[in-house]
């Protein structure tokens, strides 16, 4: 599979890493990439990440046989659609956005089913912008797609085909399981990374240690991004923070009743749990 | 400052990377490392963490002139008393426990006023062993000293002496305020990378990426020390995770409400505050 032309609108850390490794792999013969900022885009294209930039998705999605939505999510419907007008009418639209249920349900009737199907690499990390983009971003990392009732199953079938040749695992979720999957995976961390910094008074800032620096790494992240997704998925994130409340509470009455093997059977479900993650995704 | 026979007692991660330290920046002739299990003392002798080994800390402490206790935090007292039996009449005791005032009210009457003083090295990793001891573990790390109203002044300022040729900054705290500080820096975030990963049902574990990897990376913390250290400075580390909870019942507040500015407002002062961290810290 070789795309003739790959329009990448927002050539950010995402966007960017997708235009590396489409050159990496020889997936695209040229990569327009689609931005507001100049300086950005210069630095995409000295990156090696696009082939050539413009201000404009009707510029740079002319003709393109993949185009790729990485802007904040709700921007992701209108700027597909404009690019539906000029792209090749077999073209596949996709999207990067971390929630999906108003995604698809704002492209109904806007996108069509034979061309958009959404699409959510888990991968990423707290600092944003093309000059943290690699090559490397997405080998291995899982790509869900959210097929509606819809959807073309040959767009299905040619859009894994595409995650696939970039190096990445597919898992197919309807949007509604994706977002309550990931307000507990990726939303509830990032809630209460920031709840964790909140707690921690200025004067003891020379106290924390590397367990803290870890656990509130992604508090650094950005917040009206961060906003964003969780503006698009209230209802699943409250409900993650929900369950994370209770589970503070058996904690607090723990040690509020002085009940250490109670203590001590939390740590080792915590530990078991971590340790069942890490084995899978082979990382420490 | 070059001492002729330090002894460690317990010689795993923070034991063995004080032996390394104390030979790669030759401050002392001879460091004996006690414990009970034979083959942790051997690995500690191939690493050049100590030079001899021993079960028996009347064997280990026999004229040493410091004696470090790196053991669990209920064993620190009965240990240090052991060990002033045999160390010289000037030799300085001290431990790493993570919490202090236990081991300050322990040691009333037990230990000298002009040989004890608790130390808490604020370095560590969840991996724990001689294996993972590094000689730099302690360089430029925050050690809290915690003197009592009685402790010889002297004593201080030897034990600062030694803290400070090891690479480490000294910050003298009363064992109260130590306890509550840790509570916040360093307990509360165990707890909650603890509760973070119990959230996370089985299924959803193909779903987590980095932030949730960061997040809960403490959580593989060894639970029987982590017990140990909770039940130590229980009441200091429920008010923590009280005070935590309630930042959590203004984040379920805020999107309840639907309260999106709010969101946005405590994403940017969890981001100030991790940011102030980390430029203080000098580390991501």
């Amino acid at each position: 599979m070789v795309f003739h032309r790959v329009c990448i609108i927002g050539v950010g850390l995402l966007g960017g890493s997708i235009g590396l490794a489409l050159h990496r792999k020889r997936l695209a013969k040229h990569v327009v990439g689609v931005g507001r900022t100049t300086s950005k885009l210069e630095t995409a294209i000295r990156r090696g990440a696009i082939d050539e930039a413009t201000d404009d998705i009707l510029v740079g999605a002319k003709d393109a046989d993949l185009v790729i939505a990485c802007v904040p999510i709700q921007s992701i419907v209108d700027s597909l659609e404009q690019a539906s007008k000029v792209a090749l009418p077999d073209a596949m639209l996709t999207d990067v956005g971390s929630t999906k249920q108003t995604i698809i349900q704002a492209a109904k009737g806007r996108l069509s089913d034979k061309q958009f199907l959404g699409s959510h690499p888990i991968a990423g990390g707290h600092h944003s912008g093309v000059e943290h983009a690699t090559g490397t971003l997405l080998d291995s990392a899982l790509v869900v797609m959210t097929p509606s009732q819809e959807t073309c199953p040959d767009l299905v079938a040619r859009m894994s085909g595409f995650w696939e040749s970039m190096g990445s695992k597919i898992t197919l979720l309807d949007a509604l399981s994706h977002d309550r999957a990931l307000a507990i995976s990726s939303h509830l961390p990032h809630m209460v990374a920031s709840a964790l910094a909140i707690s921690t008074p200025d004067e003891l800032i020379p106290f924390v240690g590397k367990g803290w620096m870890d656990s509130t790494r992604i508090a650094s992240s950005n917040p009206q991004l961060w906003r964003q997704i969780l503006e698009e998925n209230h209802g699943p994130a409250l409900q993650a923070l929900k369950k994370f409340a209770t589970i503070c509470d058996t904690w607090i009455e723990a040690l509020e009743s002085g009940d250490f093997d109670q203590v001590e059977q939390l740590l080792k479900t915590g530990k078991a749990i971590r340790e069942a993650v890490a084995s899978r995704h082979s990382v420490g």
